[in-house]
């Protein structure tokens, strides 16, 4: 017989498609939500069905979001007329917990990697040209990640987009806070050399 | 204003309440399951009602179970003479998958801990004497862990049921299959020393 209970196989197996979940781990979390106090166990299932209900993608920004339009793209507050273009929709919370960008957001939900087979058609890029013909665009801060990939994108962009007029700028690459020029890899050194400024 | 929209932040908090994830973590495995099939999130969601509403505790040996009794209860073809006394649900499993035990379990729920607040009361140990003085038992094997508080809980019980008549055992403590005798701790090399056998 196999060892543990039908539902309780079930959810072990469910558990385990999250990321660096294994068997073991899975088996573990399920043992601690029936040993602590079971209404957690609907809680959890209630959260996952809301986010399940409830959240999409802003029809604008393509960011997550529970209202339509998303918060930051129906804040009157923020300055209508820059774009932070992110590869992810976490990438708009990182940058929002910055506190540095009072623009809106346009979510790529990808980057380019021909190797994977993801040209700009797997990306959101139509959705981007659309809002900058529309919208009076000043800047577009292209913030995809500093990766080769990140970078290729970056390129293509800013290539696609000043023709149709607004000032394309990338975030800065260089020694991240509390890092160690010792340590630091010379690549990133380069950069921060390369983008240096007057004090 | 915050971030994630309040429906993601809610599963988040309730995924930061499982052993060993974080808010980070909670943030990724959420993320994951927006990026993957959305299917998966009702399945998961699906699978913890399950558990909620089908896993009991048997009501013979108090492992965990979906019938009443459970599998290993109502299998003829056990050996009712002989009961394994176990810590936690999980280690009925894991002796099960030794396939070396053919009697049945009995979970404590735990095991004395004083300076825990732990003492008899807390753990299912009525329900195993009442067994023993129902059923016609020949040995109890005690299976709790080997450590102190596991041992401790061994030698209780072993004083409580040698008296009601059935042969009380305990597992070999030693080195476990594969071990190296050179990082063996000292402690665990007097417990084989102690618990050799004739070859």
């Amino acid at each position: 017989m196999s060892a543990f209970p039908p539902p309780f196989q079930r959810l072990v197996q469910e558990l385990s498609k999250l990321p660096s979940v294994g068997e073991k781990t899975a088996t573990r979390l399920a043992l601690h939500l029936l040993r602590t106090d079971r209404r957690n166990i609907d809680l959890l299932a209630d959260a996952l069905v809301q986010l399940r209900e409830q959240i999409k993608l802003c029809s604008i920004c393509l960011a997550l979001t529970d209202t339509e339009p998303c918060a930051l793209c129906s804040d009157p507050r923020r300055d209508t007329h820059a774009i932070c273009v992110v590869e992810q929709p976490a990438d708009v919370m990182a940058i929002e917990r910055s506190g540095q960008f009072k623009g809106r957001y346009h979510v790529l939900h990808g980057r380019l990697a021909p190797l994977d087979g993801i040209g700009p058609d797997q990306l959101r890029v139509g959705e981007l040209l659309r809002r900058l013909e529309n919208d009076a665009i000043n800047e577009v801060v292209v913030a995809t990640n500093p990766t080769v990939e990140g970078e290729a994108t970056a390129l293509y962009l800013a290539k696609l987009i000043k023709p149709l007029g607004p000032r394309v700028t990338r975030i800065a690459h260089g020694l991240p806070v509390g890092a160690d020029v010792e340590y630091a890899d010379s690549s990133t050194i380069g950069h921060a050399l390369d983008g240096r400024r007057e004090m």
